[in-house]
């Protein structure tokens, strides 16, 4: 069964952390979580929810998709898309005892990179 | 149970949408499709299937992965294996009504990196 | 059922071929072997084990994650969350006859970004 979590971004790029939404929706004991986003201009990583770390992500994806690109003569978000190339549109989490089997440092991390935009995250538990 | 794709690339880089081929394979009414490549100069991406997007992602991949490489002495193709690296070799799509769970401007694309050569695709279907 | 893997890495920036670490623990005939880690500077690829091309990787994921952060006023590594970001912190296997579903030239590949620190693989066998 697929639940549905949705996300109203308010800037051009943003990061976001979603892991307690996402925590919110579990209902299995044990297994495994298909995280899924339907979005061509954003994307999913597991990493740290720190200030400075989210400020340089938004800086390191910028300047790594920095061009002149033919697509921008169409949509004027070329650099968005292929920067989400390079990150995650799904992502899956072991769930044990009913929580997101995370590292300490690990936080679910939306990645917005054409925004602001609303947005969805598509949540499938899986049996192990 | 393992299906499997067939694709001969003709360029050095190249971005194939293969969703047709892989929605034609899928049997399941409902569930996941594991997506896996058995290669290590070519990946697997989910953007959009657009003309000036995919000659941008050519250049992208390319310029990303510029530079004097050590393992250019033995098989010219260091960059191909430094870009692969930063996209996927596998994807899950969760199917319904015996089709891909793709967003609007969704496809599943082929990234040739060090073309051309023949490809496979391995498809596996799983139960939610 | 998860299984761990430990590893003590011994570089700020090191890659380890950890293929034969994982096919010895694989119990299934058939099925998916579901890889993660529970960190945030470091990474998983599948890519080819060729020493030329390790130092390449080492080099390549310093030079992406180059410039002046943020993060690196509070704790030293922002370039190794950046670089991790653009990698995978979990893949997906396919397991038949009990052996892990390799291309040729496909090895899994364990990336330092930060050490030399401890670090731990989970497994996961799921079936097909």
């Amino acid at each position: 069964m697929m639940t549905k979590i949705s996300l109203a971004t308010s800037e051009k790029l943003q990061i976001i952390n979603i892991t307690k939404k996402i925590q919110d929706v579990i209902t299995k004991e044990v297994g495994l979580l298909f995280i899924s986003i339907p979005h061509t201009t954003a994307g999913l990583i597991i990493n740290e929810d720190e200030e400075n770390l989210k400020a340089d992500m938004k800086e390191f994806y910028s300047m790594l998709s920095k061009g002149h690109w033919n697509h921008d003569r169409i949509d004027n978000n070329a650099g968005a898309h292929l920067a989400a190339t390079t990150i995650n549109n799904s992502l899956i989490v072991p769930i044990s005892r009913r929580l997101l089997g995370l590292g300490t440092w690990q936080s679910i991390l939306f990645v917005e990179l054409d925004g602001p935009r609303d947005r969805n995250v598509h949540l499938m538990e899986l049996s192990a």
